[in-house]
């Protein structure tokens, strides 16, 4: 049973200005990793340049992390960290400007390696890494995942080298500024997490400690989520909070079928990523409820739920439903019943048929 | 809010056996620290030597670390570390033997600083450092704190150099080598770093989440503990994992006046840590009870007790009680009043009386 998760995560209202001086004692230059749009517009862009202007510390940004972000990506911006010899790098944004800028600080840091070298395992260092998380899903500011896609491969996993941010500065304002579609995906997204990690065959007395204590952390947003009523500040940082908790209770089991299951929709159908994986969330749980009964009711009483029943209801209030044609659910559950790596995570062996019920129960198919 | 502990912290039988790779990755020359007998006794010393012979780690014993480790122990340790060339150091044993490989690790690391140094805080780096608890309350394996004791000076503190273990290895087979009275102990100084956690100023909702599931933990053992049946290997592992946790819950807030109270009667009287912790245990609890009342209701129905009067009767059945005079007690509580470091860390102001009370309830006075 291990416990290591070595990042230094603040989680606090103005959490990036609080830590100035943390930020500047990562180097000497940094390469910004962002996504397009949203770090501009969430104040999280300024507030991070607002302390390396005052540190006098020289950057360059990289913007154009697309959802899902691709190994091409990646090293489009490694190469323009190496020419600017950056020391460090930052990641704002969602899992995929963070995730990206995982694997870009280890790309500069071993000049030696390619992309297609990212999938393999090696004991390689990577250069210092800031994480400022501005969704409320990902967990990535406290986990070594890096979540990339291949496009010549045609696939999406998570590479092989364990990257842990050295600093994470979490604050819950950034949340103002999000869609409530976006806060909503993204916190299912950190719901699945903490089921995946309390319903998997690597679940532990000791590792347990953060999806029960997350869950209730998140239990506390319930209402608020699914209300119409505007979200107050309170909440944004109680989002945030469980978001982080949700990150580490991956960190020594990894996600399970849910996961597994949603990178068909996110890579081939364009779904978001907190809705494909919320989608196969309630139907894992029931297929689990067989063979782990108690763990399955410790979850939904942390969660103040009657059944699996109303555990789908709400998931289904939050994210909605989805179509697809036989033919392609066909397909998709075959390739998971081929991956042999998800399907031992779970807590009980599932059959071929026991898969085929969680899609069945999972999209609406026509 | 901070979360920040970097150790590697594996908790499980064979535990030692199991990470040997991790072993040996520390480095090429050991020094160990121990105390006199329990680690040949415990088998511990055993389970690493045959590592470090597997690898052909050349090591130097160092075995004469005492409770309450002195400064001078300490410094004599790093000569011996230095003149061997030292690069890593594994401390195994009780509470002692690891706080004083914390610092004897910083010493020969840094040849220039001297034991008189180490009270200063400063931004030193430290050789790799394993830990082997073999006592189930000191939590030293989660936590950067190491605390010495000045002879000269005459004062017991933690020193101001905050030094994570690298590595901890914990086992609670070294257990069942203990008397039932140590474990006892260290089992109610577990408690006490949970408690204390809880009832702090430090305290918040994001470090609470060790304390809360530490405490649930910890209640698992609690018949155990209080009958004369002999222990069984699954109550050891589930007190060393307790006592880890526990040590978790003190990274984020430090321990509080219990602890504070006790160092009077460890260091002058040489009462055993865990009991001179204890006994002050209750009657904190009932003295923040009068401003935090839920919170100290969340302890009792963790740990499923009916109210602070049954708590102090587990204690008292685990510890026993400790008579003074009125003349001392008067002296240590003076000494209390003026500790205003240790005081601050109280959820609520504590007048001169309320200290006076705590150590009235705590002690029997003749």
């Amino acid at each position: 049973m291990r416990f290591y998760i070595p990042t230094n995560i603040y989680v606090e209202k103005n959490c990036v200005q609080h830590h100035a001086k943390d930020v500047l004692a990562l180097g000497k230059k940094a390469l910004i990793v962002t996504g397009k749009h949203s770090a501009k517009t969430n104040g999280s862009l300024d507030d991070v340049l607002k302390i390396l202007q005052s540190g006098n510390v020289p950057y360059q940004i990289f913007n154009e992390v697309e959802e899902n972000p691709s190994v091409e990506t990646v090293a489009c911006a490694a190469e323009m960290g190496k020419a600017f010899a950056a020391d460090f790098v930052i990641g704002i944004g969602g899992g995929s400007p963070i995730d990206a800028a995982k694997a870009i600080a280890l790309l500069i840091a071993n000049p030696s390696e390619t992309e297609t070298s990212l999938y393999t395992p090696k004991d390689l260092k990577t250069l210092p890494l800031l994480a400022v998380p501005t969704t409320c899903g990902t967990g990535t500011e406290a986990t070594p995942v890096s979540v990339l896609t291949n496009r010549k491969g045609g696939f999406k996993k998570s590479i092989a080298c364990k990257i842990f941010p050295t600093l994470s500065l979490v604050d819950g304002k950034y949340l103002a500024f999000a869609e409530k579609e976006l806060i909503l995906n993204t916190a299912v997204d950190a719901l699945s997490h903490m089921v995946e990690s309390y319903l998997n065959s690597q679940s532990n007395v000791y590792n347990r400690m953060f999806p029960e204590y997350g869950l209730k952390i998140w239990e506390q947003n319930k209402n608020a989520l699914l209300s119409d009523a505007p979200i107050d500040e309170k909440l944004y940082e109680n989002l945030m909070l469980a978001s982080t908790l949700a990150g580490m209770s991956i960190v020594h089991t990894s996600t399970a079928l849910p996961h597994g299951m949603s990178y068909d929709l996110t890579y081939n159908l364009c779904v978001p990523h907190g809705k494909a994986v919320g989608y196969f969330l309630a139907a894992y749980m029931k297929a689990c409820e067989k063979s782990v009964p108690a763990d399955v009711r410790t979850i939904l009483d942390l969660l103040k739920l009657k059944d699996v029943a109303a555990f789908a209801e709400m998931v289904k209030a939050m994210i909605g439903t989805y179509e697809l044609p036989r033919a392609t659910v066909e397909c998709f559950a075959q390739r998971m019943c081929e991956n042999s790596s998800k399907l031992k995570l779970a807590p009980c062996e599932l059959s071929k048929e026991d898969v085929w019920e969680i899609y069945r129960e999972s999209l609406i198919i026509n």
